[in-house]
């Protein structure tokens, strides 16, 4: 795995850098994020940003890097998207297309020759860890679409991740409007593909875990009601007796000023589980 | 003096605010953001941010909120010019006009109305922050172009301003291609109106503060030997005996990453004199 640092930043007692590579799942140039500590680093975190995102908001908005700059674990930030293709439709909405990958593999004319972010992020983020930074142990995370793909990837490959947590999760794509116009978009037969990339659906049929889930959802989220739908994910995992923690916050909504006020509370989670 | 509350967010325990009001000194509809802790607040610092800043950029990237959380002092974070104008020569260059007030009062024709940044943090800001939120005690800090007007605002304002101190900033500005650039476009007699605005100069005429000046500076910032000059500084306070701790930090740059990393210890600076 060839990766290419195009710049890196001093920050705390480590470096924020940011990397390109041919991606051989995307067949495009993909780009991440890190903060690598100074110490050695045994472990990552993989951290899946939402809507719109790329591989920068997370890196400079999230105030990670102090809460790493001590430890032994560094994070990788991939962008949601393949760039810089032209498919029909691709860049035309917010929650669709480029910036909307939506971590699952397409199978739609055109859109399954790229957007395949199931495979980049389980296969290729994956083994770039290993190859190119020698990691042993995995954990991963994310924020609304990114919260999504956290759960879901944690859900079907158990094993290659060692604890997962979320901010405000789409927890039941199947059944809201950003999950449906992806899953229509991307998927040549949604009803049958969708149960792979659905939280609540993977719980429901048996697929669980068996350190907790960590997740915090605010209370004053506009997007609460409409798409991420907690309250479908709660019910699912107290049916299997899936170990969750699902933390309602008063007054906080769906921005990065959520995330940075409970990032403290998540790191502490997987460090925890890596370290143990 | 009315302030409009655009957004808040919940964040840690206080909130990030937006507030626009109409500035009587530039004559122009002004931004800024906050922190508010839940706490009684009692003193608040001034940031002044640098050239291609808004109110923005400080209050998403540098990670204040957890430092000011838990305290009883605000943190108010001015747009660095008027907007919504458009005078000759304002929105040609990134390093002159819009994004770039550097904190004087201008006296050339067209940016004498408006660009009196400096009377608009020393006397509007200051009001805001008293009539507003009932402040008693105000420090001011500020990176690179807020450097610049943290340093001109405490040595012209003593009685002001609790304590000063300044991430990377620019020190000696007549000397320097921004500030002479800035210096000839804002004054009508840059040689006899600059003295005022320029931190060395300031020094060495006698102007002094009875606290320690506190500087950070990144030694592979890339405006260090050309733009920022920060020995000039150095040798006019050990002439005058100004009390100054500057630190320069290895391998870090002039970006917000390295703010970030040592802004826990500005704050703790701050703290410390505004609780005295």
């Amino acid at each position: 795995m060839i990766v290419n640092l195009k710049k890196k930043h001093r920050s705390f007692k480590g470096f924020t850098k940011f990397y390109s590579h041919n991606s051989v799942v995307t067949g495009t140039e993909m780009n991440f994020s890190t903060y690598e500590p100074d110490n050695k680093i045994e472990n990552a975190i993989i951290w899946l940003s939402g809507l719109t995102c790329n591989e920068e908001n997370f890196i400079t908005k999230a105030g990670v890097q102090p809460l790493l700059s001590d430890t032994n674990t560094m994070i990788i930030c991939p962008d949601t998207s393949p760039r810089g293709l032209n498919l029909e439709g691709e860049h035309e909405s917010y929650d669709f297309g480029s910036g909307a990958g939506f971590y699952l593999n397409a199978t739609t004319p055109g859109y399954k020759d790229h957007y395949k972010m199931y495979d980049y992020i389980s296969v290729e983020i994956v083994q770039i860890l290993k190859a190119s930074f020698n990691i042993k142990k995995i954990s991963i995370m994310g924020h609304s679409m990114g919260g999504h793909g956290a759960l879901v990837l944690s859900l079907n490959e158990k094993e290659l991740f060692t604890s997962v947590s979320a901010f405000s999760p789409i927890v039941n794509p199947t059944k809201c409007p950003w999950g449906q116009k992806a899953f229509s978009g991307y998927l040549e037969n949604p009803e049958t593909e969708g149960g792979r990339y659905d939280a609540t659906l993977l719980v429901k049929s048996g697929h669980n875990r068996s350190d907790t889930i960590l997740i915090d959802q605010g209370l004053d989220d506009e997007f609460l009601e409409k798409e991420l739908l907690s309250d479908n994910f709660i019910q699912a995992c107290d049916k299997v007796d899936q170990s969750l923690k699902l933390n309602f916050r008063k007054d906080f909504d769906h921005s990065y000023y959520f995330i940075a006020s409970f990032l403290p509370d998540h790191i502490n989670h997987h460090l925890s589980l890596l370290n143990k």
